[in-house]
């Protein structure tokens, strides 16, 4: 349970983890599909509320990451939402184009079954 | 850039951190709204596919925590996705009553503008 302050305060705080990241929700702003989840350092939230385009924290490839630099599938940002305990945020976007690589609209197109199976959504 | 396996795959293949756990999204099955971002490891995740009753692991308490077994605002997963590479899982859910422990419907009850500041939302 977090601190009382952490969940009333007006202040941005972000509680970012022991690798300096915090989870990054992103959600279509006008379907309201959940599109994708990515990470954030201080830099990457920093750019994101300064420039209203989405930046990450690319793990896999140790460095920041304006979505959609290569690709085109940008993301504008709507709105910025933390919660409670400010280590998680939740974008509201504008999407271009896919937000996954793999082409898919949302990174999200699997279900899964008690019985550990995966189907194809849509 | 995950194994190209992983994202094409119709089996489950979760990939757990190394604290061994995976980012689980919860949204409103029905209106669309994000409502919390918790954490799941593989037993977790196990309970939650065969009792479609949303249970995580609780960071702060070190132990798995089925969603609403003192508040009893549970969550119905009507729906749980894996993203492409299979770290995040995403569940569509029946909340319950409120899914934020402030009693907020959702968490993420405050916007951040680039300033730093937060307004309630609605």
């Amino acid at each position: 349970m977090a601190e009382p302050d952490i969940e009333t305060t007006l202040r941005l705080q972000p509680r970012f983890d022991a690798a300096g990241l915090i989870a990054a929700v992103a959600q279509d702003a006008e379907t309201g599909e959940v599109l994708m989840l990515a990470w954030m350092n201080a830099e990457a939230l920093r750019l994101t509320l300064e420039t209203r385009q989405a930046t990450y924290w690319s793990r896999s490839r140790g460095k920041l990451w304006r979505k959609g630099e290569e690709s085109g599938h940008r993301q504008e940002v709507v709105e910025l939402r933390v919660d409670c305990d400010q280590d998680a945020v939740l974008l509201r976007v504008r999407q271009t184009g896919a937000a996954c690589h793999t082409g898919a609209r949302s990174c999200f197109y699997r279900i899964a079954t008690s019985g550990g199976a995966l189907t194809l959504a849509e």
